[in-house]
């Protein structure tokens, strides 16, 4: 449960960010953020004078009531938050609160669908909206004490998970990618993980080089890459981890191509660390790809932030303008893709301090043998 | 894998619901709908002349040269679908495609955030675009014999799996409703699914009031409601099934709640069928409930069209101007809820038929004890 003191201080940071306009809160993760709602379907609005109002629907009015009445119980200041329930849905809701706003709305641009601003343009045609980008997300890549323990906890989970999953599986019988990921998933719920941040990624022999490879009857036989992304969701926050195994003894090619992205990731985390421009850590990686002369292998960003969603910022691109700050917690995951090979991803999960960066992750990096 | 004739089909469709305008498909399942690609980023480029192309980003360079060669294999016309990779993002990827558009370019409204949209405007200044809703999604409604064919296997293998969860769970022992969770994942990736198309809803106690409930710590303990709403998805198709159980022996305020669901469901299921408005199938619910004097208690809509996405049209509610026609599958779910105390529903998933409708799901509706 966040404490109403930290809630009020990010309503306020929220509203200076839209510079003193109205304020519509829509992308699921940054209402909770704000308001500690965390339902599905709903938006936060925050007027310029009188109590901010969670709008939702019938579905979520006993869920609503009790997670925002949690949050503010303690609090005595007048921004204490209402909940609104909308029977004809939270978009509904927003026109009936929201209708004389004394000013033009600004708004999450990355938080609405272009057919859901339409839909709320009809329904308020005489109000002016302007979306903004980064509204909350700008706010929400500073990690509190608070923040960084549930994302701790995330990672414990997922090694906990992954580890039984090792120890548990019988490697022998070439399990398929859909048995590894079903057993997966279920350590990760047993072992404590909320509904998961995202579909482990489990790729075996040359579907390992398809970066986002769904989970298929491909079983994991003797001499097969086998890469595992996954994570574990807990309080609300994620963990997002990467280790690529191989079955048997690997091929030649197989321990230099995981030495290389082993040398990049060491790299990247050497380079890491408060105000340090994010693409400068990209550069590192590609920099040492580019000494093996295998640059053209590595084709998506070096990290992105974690939080709330598995991907907020910063990001750690080649076309990144962000710079590290003491707070942000990020992935750093180089990968090395031989299309109809193989490839091999390691992903990390690091926190930025004030003088340096810290591995949240502790399982080694080594190539396992399964 | 979906016929080259019936892509091409789609296309000229889609085209067509564009009003001779090009197209660029937005919305991830739509993409998936009208040309084969799986991946989770990326847009269909519609052009007015020559052939249409599939933009994407590394990540799925080798699955999309796959998914879309495989589509497009047999394909004689011009109209097969190329591939266009982007190093830096789909987005970039479909300015490079869409440059010189030759009119104002037509997209889906749904599938794209106020962000993104303003991003396509930035990197394409001198080009006007048209939002348009349910351009394809209208497209989707009306399933062919293959899709119905895998929504039925989704149905089967949601089914096999709750059969499997309900007969190897040690109830006695009061699992908790993570636990529950977990095993019935596992049960149902396991029985074939793809990654689940959304996770189950498992509430027991005074829980199951919540309609919208994610599991927690909390024990299905004798006398308690367990509810269970989940899916699977086969092919791409999903199926969306709810069953509300009670531990031991059930109380009268429990049976009678039960019933009044079921009537409820089963009224809807004398009205369902071809040329009948949404709206009145949703209304048989509600006057079943008011008959009882409980319709204060069922706060959402009697059901939605499954399809590759499982909130798709048509939609039964009060507010809905949908026709229900052949070829529509939706779910019919009433529920009734009582806040502090439980609640249940029932949700079966039904193919609209020429003359009539055919429930899919085959596992009793009756209150099961456990």
């Amino acid at each position: 449960m966040t404490p109403p003191g930290v809630l009020r201080q990010r309503l306020e940071a929220t509203m200076e960010a839209a510079g003193g306009r109205p304020v519509l809160v829509t992308a699921r993760s940054s209402v909770r953020y704000v308001s500690g709602f965390t339902g599905s379907a709903g938006a936060l609005w925050i007027p310029l004078e009188g109590p901010p109002v969670l709008v939702t629907d019938f579905r979520y009015e006993e869920q609503a009531g009790i997670e925002v009445a949690d949050s503010a119980a303690t609090s005595q200041s007048s921004s204490a938050i209402r909940t609104h329930i909308s029977r004809e849905g939270w978009m509904r809701g927003v026109a009936q609160v929201a209708a004389d706003p004394g000013g033009a709305i600004a708004f999450e641009a990355e938080g609405l669908t272009v057919a859901d601003y339409e839909s709320l343009r009809g329904m308020l045609p005489d109000v002016d909206f302007v979306p903004l980008r980064d509204l909350v997300r700008t706010l929400r890549r500073v990690k509190t004490r608070d923040e960084v323990d549930a994302i701790e906890r995330a990672v414990a989970v997922a090694e906990g998970a992954l580890n039984r999953l090792l120890s548990t599986m019988e490697w022998s019988a070439a399990p398929s990618e859909r048995e590894i990921a079903a057993a997966l998933e279920m350590e990760l719920r047993l072992g404590g993980s909320d509904p998961l941040p995202f579909d482990p990624i489990v790729a075996a022999g040359e579907r390992s080089a398809l970066p986002h490879a769904t989970p298929t009857d491909r079983r994991a036989e003797p001499g097969d890459f086998l890469l595992i992304d996954f994570g574990a969701r807990v309080d609300g926050y994620c963990s997002d981890l990467t280790r690529t195994f191989v079955r048997g003894v690997p091929a030649p090619w197989q321990v230099t191509l995981h030495e290389q992205v082993l040398e990049a990731q060491t790299r990247a985390g050497e380079v890491i660390g408060p105000g340090i421009a994010c693409r400068d850590v990209d550069r590192a990686v590609r920099e040492t790809f580019a000494r093996h002369d295998v640059e053209g292998f590595f084709g998506h960003g070096t990290g992105h932030g974690i939080g709330l969603d598995v991907h907020e910022g910063p990001s750690l691109s080649s076309r990144s303008d962000d710079v590290l700050e003491r707070g942000n917690v990020v992935t750093v995951e180089p990968g090395l893709y031989l299309p109809g090979r193989g490839g091999v991803r390691i992903e990390d999960d690091v926190r930025i301090g004030e003088a340096g960066a810290r591995t949240l992750t502790r399982i080694p990096r080594a190539l396992v043998r399964l």
